[in-house]
């Protein structure tokens, strides 16, 4: 399933801007691949055959083995619980609370968790968690969620729970087989590969293949009837309990609050996006050259808006995240974030 | 004085790219300047004649006229109140205490700084603050030196303290002025003009004319007596007050410490440097398209090892900043932050 682009060698367009005053200040240019369930190319600009590495916005695909496994049926998982395995949550009461739970019947705590752990990315519960005079452990940290589901489907294989975020232990070598079917590359092992923030491997892909297996996970119909329940289960917890894949003031939560089953975003560190959109039976995946999360959000948007699903209470909902202002210290608006003018691909 | 380079029109080069195992990761894009006091351009790369927002790279240049008014004598300015006056600081006990006292014995407090305010940048020093019950303000605003510096030139002005971080205020025109001197440039109010975070204006430069600013506060040997006066003593205040500039494990701060009165480099919000090199009697600015800060760090310090003023104690001393590890949370080295291969401008 090879996404060779006729620009492919060259540079990738400007997507948005970072206004001051009348003036651009700064600019992040980026590429951008929209694909149906065949892959093929429906929308796209840049480098979309180039290696990028999906961090975090593959986390609902790295959960499906979580399922397949009968993990989820024997450790009875809720909706919340298998939401948060595709988060990169904020560290609040509610998302540690679920966490700290699951781990306690597995019969673990904090300490089982490699992914080392971070203050809460949410300002305010970092806060409390100080005043408190609290430290953060694992349970804190972004990925804790998905690191749990790893610990379960240790668990469920008869694996051990320790070394578990190494290239060869079962539990990432069953998910590198569902990332090979869901991306359509058949050697995964034949790609660029680094370890992510949390200490899991990463596995570099062209960005055409990562909008494919987001496409395949919105609408698996041609997949293995296992595979269709396993996706069909995640996205209605995702759906149904949006808090948990992001949290308070995040973009992603944003977007299941406001779309609910009709758009499944993750996103990623270093500029990422991945969402799968259902009805349309369309996957999107992006990334920002230089990595800028602000930038990624903005190309989301816009192309969410040129795919017709921010209409009306959606598109009121998510205005603030679209067009976000930029402002001084003192409250002022000075400035915006927003899609360059001429924002490639999107020839209607 | 026009900086007009030859590939005005072109795209700016990759200058700094981020990788993770043995791939990239992501690029970050930029300009740069390096010119004598003449302003001729000694090494430069992408556009150095498009405008950019100098943000706090230009505040050693905003504090020249609280020297110049006779201020810091009326006030008995000490070197770390001039030095934290060019600050974009960390909000720690130090800096937060310099600001204090300076403010108090201008009869004044917190609540006349109209920078706005943010917690500490200095994490620790944030989480001190919380623990303690405490609540932050003016003082720990980043800019709160530079603000300080303001009210000191309002009152030996004569002018309303109030409204000083106005355009039109006495304050902001005296520092304009000055701009337009150290910058070659008639008229900076025809320069797009947009408000800073600490609420200030904030106007565009073209990169090659910001490098000349600081080539003359380096270097200003054709100056005035009394703006020579006043570049020295900054100087010596800065190379004197090196943790006032920025703080605990800031580059700022790192490069006042090795370098001493050889250079003395000042960060700007959205990827902008201007430093100034006395020895060398040149100037240099640089602005990463994207804005991003761990971009604009290693590229001053890729320029600064070729212009020679990083060999021995001072090149090991800020070898960290130089080439950054990236890390995962466990601590493993995962990546790193370099120079792209084919740095452009360095034809030796």
């Amino acid at each position: 399933m090879p996404f060779d682009a006729p620009a492919e060698s060259a540079n990738n367009p400007v997507l948005v801007e970072v206004t001051r005053g009348g003036a651009v200040e700064s600019r992040h240019r980026g590429a951008f691949a929209v694909v149906d369930t065949d892959g093929r190319v429906v929308l796209s600009a840049g480098r979309v055959a180039a290696p990028v590495f999906p961090r975090s916005a593959i986390k609902p695909i790295q959960a499906l083995p979580l399922i397949e496994s009968g993990a989820a049926d024997a450790f009875a998982l809720s909706d919340a619980e298998l939401a948060i395995a595709c988060a990169s949550h904020n560290g609040e009461p509610d998302q540690v609370e679920a966490v700290t739970g699951w781990l306690a019947r597995l019969g673990l705590g904090a300490g089982d968790l490699a992914c080392g752990g971070h203050a809460p990315k949410h300002e305010p519960s970092a806060r409390a968690l100080a005043r408190a005079g609290q430290a953060w452990d694992g349970r804190h940290d972004n990925c804790s969620g998905k690191h749990t589901g790893f610990l379960t489907l240790a668990r469920q294989l008869g694996a051990p729970t320790r070394g578990y975020v190494g290239f060869a232990h079962p539990v990432q070598q069953r998910v590198l087989g569902v990332l090979e079917q869901m991306t359509g590359l058949d050697d995964l092992t034949a790609q660029p590969r680094g370890i992510d923030g949390c200490g899991i491997p990463t596995i570099a892909l062209p960005l055409g293949n990562l909008a494919l297996a987001m496409a395949r996970f919105g609408a698996a119909d041609d997949q293995p009837e296992r595979r269709q329940a396993a996706c069909r289960r995640l996205r209605h917890a995702l759906a149904a309990q949006p808090r948990m894949i992001a949290g308070t003031d995040r973009l992603d939560s944003a977007i299941a609050q406001a779309l609910g089953p009709r758009c499944l975003a993750k996103t990623g560190a270093e500029g990422v996006y991945g969402a799968a959109l259902p009805e349309l039976g369309l996957g999107l995946a992006l990334k920002i050259d230089d990595g800028a999360g602000r930038a990624a959000e903005v190309a989301l948007l816009r192309l969410l808006t040129r795919l017709q699903l921010l209409d009306g209470a959606a598109g009121d909902a998510l205005a603030g995240h679209a067009n976000p202002a930029v402002t001084a210290r003192d409250g002022r608006t000075v400035g915006e974030i927003r899609p360059a003018a001429n924002f490639p691909g999107l020839g209607e």
